[in-house]
């Protein structure tokens, strides 16, 4: 299937006028910097060549935008997609070094195209195999042949993986595909014992197959970075939006910067006397006469609903206790604490240090990816008033 | 701050090509239907004049889109929405009826648009009645007078409920409004006791003001549709798309039918042997040799990532469990009773009688609502095929 070229989208930049709804701001230099921060791990601040670093921009860049992310990854050395129209629009919008598709069922007609490359894909099953050998265009993309591993999501089990890389390694032989590389996915790279477990098992299965490797994600390069800086690619998504993808860690505490904050206007501001009811099913009650804020920000914004711990926003820079059931459109605050706060004082959702997105995803009972890829089309994401004045022609990738 | 007028995005339709990921399939014909059953109730079959029905069509029409479902609206006798853009967009969009803007903070330079009317406002702050005393176009929009009640979001406490309105009854005797209504919105309709405290509540706020009424819901109206009928305006959201807003029962045992169907095609089938892990975290274990699908949808697209229950697809009509966690995106299913189903089979998330939203909901720990807005914009929102051929010209509200 062909598919169009779809328009790329202009980024928007933050106005100076007031904020009417939610925003997500979003800041092309935290990209940058953890980019940077990821490559110094890799390389040990210079002292070896590290490996080649795919940035992960699924998901619409996992809920930041790609319009918006793009001009913070200049450093890195490919893109990585889940399908081939993200692969058109990162070409769309000028990127011109690698991309990988990672995930897509593509026919030969779909390789072909010469605006895709350099093109790499990612070959998880044997439709994708016949639609390479039956490629007429010389070379193909590189291919990265997918180990199925633990996780048993996609790929080749043991016994079928040598039989598949045997029948790349005769396309590549003949100057039918520009590489071909051995790849695998973590199924619990967070955990040590089960990370060092799945790395026997995924070298023994590629034990003496020549070719690039690209086996490690966020969570392995980060949690031992001396052994991903000696392979030959990896992939990055959640940590370069600042994001820690461990546990019991945030991404500051790894030197990463948040790349998101989300924020809303107080709406409204009411004055409960004691015993007041609040919000939908009445489960809050004030103990005390209570000023409450209205937060133009629910869960239609992609707010979570479902808050297992206590919620917090910050109000001019301060902690405020989210009462009352989040609805579609709003959550209540308690103002108790912020005598100057007034419809249009800006809540900050998350993002910032002491209310990072993983602290909110605890609060959920989910993990910070969900939230951010969770944030609904009605959420505009404006650059950084910061970046704003320096952006014309110095973000390009 | 005058609104710039967006451009009326174009309903696309479902094609006959191979479904490549997660898509949500809208049916106009399911809107129309539960606009008659709820105008059915209302008016008693058509034994007395029911009152004029508000289509609640804020955040996208539920995360239906707009363009989805106006065709389906006809019968309506108004949209209702939240912010002032979207009143823009319903207009470029060739909705010539009344719209009621339920939360902006408008300015009189908003209100004064011509492109706008007829215009509805509701009126829940000192701010808002400001500026509609200061708009000197006549006659301004018709405005709708909140009553905070027992929900305390926003609008006017009893005392100041009078005050308001004795200001707002100035300018309409002047002919600055074409027109002045009461206003509430319930805590607890859901709740047959909570339900009768309120009407009393605002029934004695409203007691000997003139001027049409609007304080019932999909809950109210469906629970107690003998008291809704009496009234002069309605709104219902949640009801129009075909689900329920009271527990116990889902849409069709209401009479509605479900407006969206969301489904995935399995992108690949793995085998797995006995005591294999499957996904992240190695969550599930095959107790057996086993079938898994890898479907393509996961909490990226907007499927709910934490199910508290036992969660189910429908793979060729008939149910089929998820096993293991649900990723980004993708969620895992068991294809044992399902010998037939290979990669481009889809799987239905949510939609037909037996696997309702309401059902999933219940699986998620959430409401229906929230996983219909929650749907991502990587989801393509496509008109249902049957309808696709008289589409044309047919649905133009």
């Amino acid at each position: 299937m062909k598919t169009l070229q779809p328009a790329a989208p202009q980024p928007q930049v933050r106005s100076q006028a007031a904020q009417h709804g939610c925003v997500a701001i979003i800041s092309r230099q935290a990209i940058a910097h953890n980019v940077d921060t990821i490559r110094h791990r890799l390389d040990q601040d210079g002292q070896r060549d590290g490996p080649r670093l795919w940035a992960v921009v699924k998901a619409d860049a996992y809920g930041h935008t790609l319009a918006h992310v793009l001009g913070g990854l200049g450093k890195a050395d490919g893109l990585a997609v889940l399908e081939l129209e993200e692969a058109h629009l990162c070409r769309a919008m000028g990127w011109r070094k690698p991309i990988l598709i990672m995930h897509a069922r593509y026919t030969a007609a779909d390789l072909s195209d010469p605006g895709l490359a350099p093109l790499h894909v990612v070959v998880d099953n044997d439709e994708q195999l016949r639609h390479l050998e039956a490629l007429a265009q010389r070379p193909g993309p590189h291919a990265w042949l997918r180990y199925r591993g633990s996780l048993n999501h996609s790929g080749f089990a043991a016994a079928a993986y040598r039989r598949a890389y045997d029948r790349l390694h005769k396309l590549l032989q003949a100057g039918r595909l520009s590489g071909l590389g051995l790849l695998q996915h973590y199924a619990r790279a967070e955990e040590a014992e089960h990370l060092r477990e799945e790395r026997r098992d995924f070298e023994a299965v590629f034990a003496g197959l020549p070719g690039p490797r690209c086996t490690e994600n966020s969570a392995a390069l980060l949690s031992d970075p001396g052994y991903a800086g000696s392979g030959d690619w990896v992939r990055s998504g959640i940590a370069l939006y600042g994001i820690s993808p461990l546990a019991g860690v945030d991404g500051r505490g790894l030197g990463l910067l948040p790349a998101m904050t989300l924020s809303a206007p107080i709406h409204d501001v009411q004055l409960l006397a004691a015993g007041d009811p609040l919000g939908y099913g009445a489960t809050f009650r004030a103990a005390h006469q209570l000023r409450v804020g209205l937060v133009h920000c629910g869960y239609a914004d992609g707010y979570p609903r479902n808050l297992v711990a206590a919620g917090t926003v910050l109000v001019q820079g301060r902690p405020c206790r989210i009462i009352g059931r989040i609805s579609m459109d709003s959550i209540t605050i308690d103002l108790s604490g912020h005598p100057q706060a007034s419809p249009g004082t800006p809540a900050v959702l998350w993002g910032p240090p002491d209310l990072s997105v993983e602290a909110v995803a605890l609060s959920a009972g989910t993990i910070p990816a969900q939230l951010c890829v969770g944030i609904t089309g009605r959420v505009p994401r404006l650059a950084e008033a910061a970046e704003a004045s320096g952006a014309a022609g110095s973000g390009s990738p």
